[in-house]
């Protein structure tokens, strides 16, 4: 046993989770949904910033708001999933590392005055925080339907128009469907991503 | 039991598991990362692209090279974990998508033919990827120290002189030591995240 982690929650977050691609009417309730973030939210992030922004997509309304940004052949499944969730980033971040971060609350002001700074620092962020969010999806025995096929200036439009925020991918979120995998594409050896020296 | 995963797992990824700034002199092996590699290399990415690439900081000459680059507060920790692990993208990785995508091999030629294209996609993957490790170093027992207070350019230059990569994050990796924890920051709420369209 090289891994700490148990076999089945090996399975359920990696192994044997995939991509679903459609999805079964069963509803994502509130509940699975706050208890998602309540355990990913303790994830790490440099100075504890936290960019991420979640807006569910749960009204027909909404859904039709974002089905004619994405890309077509995404359209089905984003119709069909029982929650979608738009996962971006907030550069206004700083304004909440006074509060977030005390052990040095000055660095609001001396590290993320600048936008480009935060632009660059929430990117990074809160795309860990996106890989956090989908592994604590399969957490909660759900399928993640990751994409970034979409216009994403038309998403940061209709969806942010405070201009503050980029989107970073879209993800439904639903028990998998009838046919909803396609076959699992090859990974990368270890020695061809890893390099010890 | 609103999440499928166990009490135990949710513990030892998120609810336990803490930055840690010292470390013991217990070796991390290379079967561990190896393990942690082949548990996390399946989380989802873009088209299947792999960008993340690790360079495993072992040796003391290694260490060398990478700590005058490291922040002042950054470097006791990081000469004295056991294994310290660089995180970078890699900005040609759609060399790699013919085999790697098999279902779309034309994205090489047809999304990705141009660098700054590359380079936002390599980020956005790559660090979502460096989020799935981070739960992977957690999953192997072992602590993670992220950390992103570094000269990037120097790293770049000294680690990656063919110009084709982008450091993201060096992360300490090895058995929490003695005062290795700070009180642990405010997270969030839900609703302060999240919006329901």
């Amino acid at each position: 046993m090289t891994l700490a982690l148990d076999a089945a929650a090996q399975d359920l977050l990696f192994r044997e989770a995939r991509t679903a691609n459609t999805f079964t009417p069963e509803p994502v309730t509130d509940e699975q949904l706050q208890a998602i973030y309540d355990l990913v939210k303790y994830a790490p992030t440099a100075f504890n910033q936290q960019p991420l922004r979640v807006v569910l997509v749960r009204s027909a309304e909404a859904r039709e708001r974002l089905l004619p940004h994405m890309a077509e052949g995404n359209r089905p499944k984003t119709a069909t999933a029982p929650a979608v969730a738009i996962l971006a980033a907030d550069n206004e971040f700083h304004e909440e590392l006074p509060t977030q971060f005390p052990a040095f609350p000055q660095a609001k002001d001396v590290l993320f005055a600048e936008r480009p700074v935060r632009e660059k620092s929430a990117a990074l962020n809160a795309a860990l925080q996106a890989g956090y969010f989908i592994i604590g999806v399969r957490a909660a025995g759900l399928a993640a339907g990751p994409m970034t096929g979409f216009d994403a200036a038309g998403i940061n439009k209709e969806f942010f128009p405070d201009g503050a925020h980029t989107v970073l991918a879209v993800v439904n979120i639903g028990k998998p469907g009838e046919n909803a995998w396609y076959p699992r594409s090859p990974r990368l050896s270890y020695d061809e991503v890893v390099t010890t020296l």
